[in-house]
């Protein structure tokens, strides 16, 4: 099975940007433990990381046909990228958006989510296990869903 | 570790209630799903359901000293109840919020958790196994956090 | 025909309440008006009241299987009360709300009702008399609609 | 007594207008059914329909002196017609509102009644049963409040 | 093809009326065009031009049967004529709506319209260009769709 | 000098009318005062009273050319008529918004005027010495203003 | 009877504020115009300029037991002064709120007035000829009201 | 003179709930602190502490006619109860709502207070003191009042 | 101990104005029972009263270095004066804001203090025990808290 | 006359995405059927579709003194991008935004367009007609407007 | 070249006030600094201070005709008195706006500016900084803009 | 000392933009004075314009540990790209925002900077002047402060 890991912009930065919020891990680091975890459970990872909706947009459009699953981390297009929510729409394929932080313990801006409608859920506060945990289910358990 | 798993009014009609919304599977298949997982990671999970928000504050209060971890879906007073809000914060103990369904994707009214910014993180949409990777979560990756 | 009339937060006190606003009639005279009409429209009325949230959302879940018809007043929740909303929504008994006074000409926030929308209709203003026309409805006309 | 039914804009095209929402009852059987059933309580309706708010509000005062009750339909004027709001309270004859849809569960812009703040009460999501009970109320119940 | 074309309040005065925000052509000159614009694409035209909202919602209600689309230029019902909706909704027949000036671009009460969602579309800002492009699209387009 | 006298909605009710609120003087003593006072001060006045938005947007259409003057008491389309509104606007006669009561005392819809910021001022609470006012700024201080 | 007249905050520069907003005159010139006026009907009248909240509500306070009236130009202190608001309130005179632009016409922000709900009434837009017509008010009618 | 001295919820917790917010007291030494205040000033409490909403209004009702006061700190019932505010007018005792923190220097949600515009007046920020003064309040300015 | 007793604007018309609201006290009365009360506890107060919002900041500043504690009754300033907000929190004396009557019962405006979020507290509705409450709470409680 | 047609994200999907919502048609298919329409009305028309909000700009830019007219589907920018609303004002050709389906008649969000204050007007609902009617209007209608 | 610099409320308390938010330069050397740096680019300053809103605009008129430009920290006026942005508009001097804090990192309410539009630019978080900047601009770039 | 200069989307149009909005100084010449400006004050300075929100990001990326601060006019952005926010925090370089023209005397939209909050300051209004204060207060007092 076929997962695509979009990180949004800002989250090459991880491990230095916050570290408070966002934790010391780096973005490598994440990308080998998450990489780790699919193997484990015998799913065929990619990676996206970008600072530009429009090549997020284009990525998930790629997807299209070949990912049976999105992970996605839009960072703060999460709130205001109409767009990137269309293109999820459009591929129809299965996602579940991800935070790091618990984005409702924080700036007011950040409680309201445009993408997580065309989601099939949502995970915020666990850290890099929530990565883990929505791998887990687009490959597990929302096949049998 | 000893983990309580509350789940809120109408809960205990799963399976029953628009089962479109919230899938099939009952209350009591739940609690033996979760408390399977629970056993195999090594937990201890008490659980608790009520529809009576006084007897849910009182049951965490009672988890204070006892338990290492909450799970909790709300249910319904998920959007309104600042009574609940403040016992998660007064007992101090790491909650993870679950709901079943995708709340983003429904009423209005369901966009917002009054409760979720005094927990670690919330988990929605992924039905059954919010529960689990809340578990999963509470006592593996947070105790290390 | 079997109803279940519900009445919540306060209406014990009903009479001694705001008279003015209420009537005087009493919480005991209701139930024997509204068990005197059933009688003569061969409807089975049980009645609950209490001011625990809960407490009735308890009496609603008990009422599925048993019930084809809820007469409920829920006096203050209606303005707030999601859990019972769920409830009602949630047992898929069709439901009329019942208010002795008329809402939209007090205070603001009783303009509002969240339980409205998962009931068949609304009756409000019509003092007692909201309760044996929302009965006859349920009884009659429902059950031919 | 004598009560004036009034039916504001789009309801002469009942039973043809949105059958899911409305009923497949036209106007005219509706009259019948109204007129029939004043007849059996000894009331005497007299009906007024009318896309015209001016109409509606000539009509209104119209019964001024002559009408003891008014049953009223605005239609989709219930949401911003203040004149006619203005015309009910100038008369200042008991008037009930009525809604054949339940309007609580419709559009937002339906939620909002500028209209029942002057009457006694309103009722909705009864269909036709809404005009009998009103009439009754303002026949029996209204004159010996 | 039989289109019913509607102009609502004020419009009469077209091109004595600010003629900088609607043009300098007057009402007769637009029927004209209008109507040679129809013949030359074989489409039947009738014109209604009120300041009335009930006379349009019976000229609505009137086309019922016999028109196969509506031009609508509600003027300022635009804004909050609910009742103008429901005439439109209930006669199901096709219709766009079209604003001579660019709405979007005037006073912030023009940005809404209650009309447009039960339209199958709306035009703005083309002058008198509008109205033709929607008879056009009604008559050939629309039928093929 | 011409000026034409609009009354809006109910406003024919006056002295019947929440004479608390309006004040003891009939509509028919109204129009004689205002008649004399304009007599008086050598204004010819025509008198327009009509329930119907359409019909006052027609007369206003009609005093186009032959008024000088407009005073308007919308009543209650004070406060949604965008009809009203842009009748005013397209005939650019100057005109002054009157209402007999204060207005800003009473309910909060009534605090707010779509009629007013097309017309040069407004006078409320006054009671019916608010058209003579607006009678002698017309005639008087806006020919010379 | 004794009226004071008072003009709040940069009334002092009429004529040379904005004169295509608040016309030509200057504030002397007014105080001249008003006085005058105010002869012809028998009035007494005491004039106040000041740019300070606190010194119109003291001056507010000293007419309390002498003046019969008050005609009160708040300047933009109608928007916020909720000090003034009470002033008035408190010393129970009866007062006209004057505006020599018409607000309604300007920014949003000038569209409310906090001052009015206190106040006998409220003319704006009429230029110098507001106050004149505010002191008519309250010499002639408001003593007969 | 007999006064009820109502905890809301997470009351019980004081002195292990957020001690900077709510101080290092806890309710048992709360309560012997009111209770010795109150002996000393020659009134009789009764303390009822609950995490119910239900079973506090219970003891509301069961005061009636008992009671000549009400000290209530309906902890965060305060922003949504509105059948706790029901229930306080219902019996027509007068009541002083307490808080210890001051609500105003916390989270939005805490500002406003549904149940304060039916008691008497509300202490807030004053600590464990804010009880006293009410207490003092009641038994000895208001029965004077 | 010195404490800064401080009322707003209008608190100088006590007694006079609205005494249904503000109670048949005046001033001087006011001021002589919180001397004497100030005495019995061994408080030293000076007493401020003024309708300038300048005049109120410069004697906070004033009391900077002299002061141990402020008893504030901002009158309407409460709603707005952010400027007097800043010099509370700049002099950094711990203050309580009162208020004679229940705001929270009387219009909407009011229900909203700019002042109280940099307070230690707030008491309202308990007349001029309000006054005497503070100035206990400043010279006993706080100092040892 | 030479005309800039621009699709925004996600459009290069079209037939794919949602077909319900935006008709079987495939982008490419749009690109010959506008061409074709083109060159039947005598227009020289250049295709740009971008899923980047910064590559449409450039393009915007790009036309500058090369375009005679725009045609602008911005796809879910038309909600947020006020850069792209910057762009098409700052290069002052004329533009018209065209919406396949009808924004109105979806999601709350799609109502408000903060592109079409800057265009010259608004197109929508009327499939890919939309497209052919605005290149209609700015190469016939404009020019000579 | 004349340059009037305002020093609003609470900012003679500067360097006491808050130093961690304001700095801890006292208000003498903020003038002095200031002085200094008007010297070496031959401007010529005057310094008002006051925490009367009266006071400064009283300051604004007298500068009219004597200062080309105005200095001005309104301090919390910034958020809330329209009086003084009258003033400034009515003097029609050229003037900066100048905040020693970043009040878009504050509360919100310091977010928005009722003076700033009608100053040339307002400067914010820079310090002292902010005066010399605005003096800079106000003597050597505005005067040939 | 490297500073970072920034231009968001459509400043490269400088000069052609909109020039009574934003002067007739061209983009090039705009770098020309910055650069200038920089070298007579021993900065070193290094410019990006991008109409990509993505490429801004990037650039900011690149910035850390190069730049000691940026200057950043972020043209539209300023108003919703949270994501241009989060690269600026995570960065954690001292930036100020610029803005050529008075944003708070422009459209609404313009009012709120979702950039500011995580800036040191801001500057607008001030034209080209604003990038070299910016500059200036970034070499020489920051670096004090």
């Amino acid at each position: 099975m076929k997962i695509l890991v979009i990180n949004g912009p800002n989250l090459n930065l991880l491990g230095l940007r916050e570290p408070d919020v966002y934790g010391g891990q780096n973005y490598d680091s994440l990308v080998r433990d998450i990489g780790g975890y699919a193997r484990g459970i015998g799913a065929e990872v990619t990676f996206v990381q970008s600072n530009h909706e429009g090549a997020i947009i284009d990525a998930i459009h790629a997807a299209a046909g070949g990912a049976q699953g999105i992970v996605i981390n839009p960072g703060a297009l999460t709130h205001y990228s109409y767009a990137l929510r269309d293109a999820i729409k459009a591929v129809n394929i299965p996602a579940v958006e991800v935070h790091i932080s618990n984005v409702h313990a924080r700036e007011e801006f950040r409680h309201t989510s445009v993408i997580a409608p065309v989601c099939v859920g949502q995970i915020c506060g666990l850290g890099a296990f929530g990565y883990l945990a929505a791998l887990r289910f687009l490959t597990e358990y929302k096949v049998n869903g």
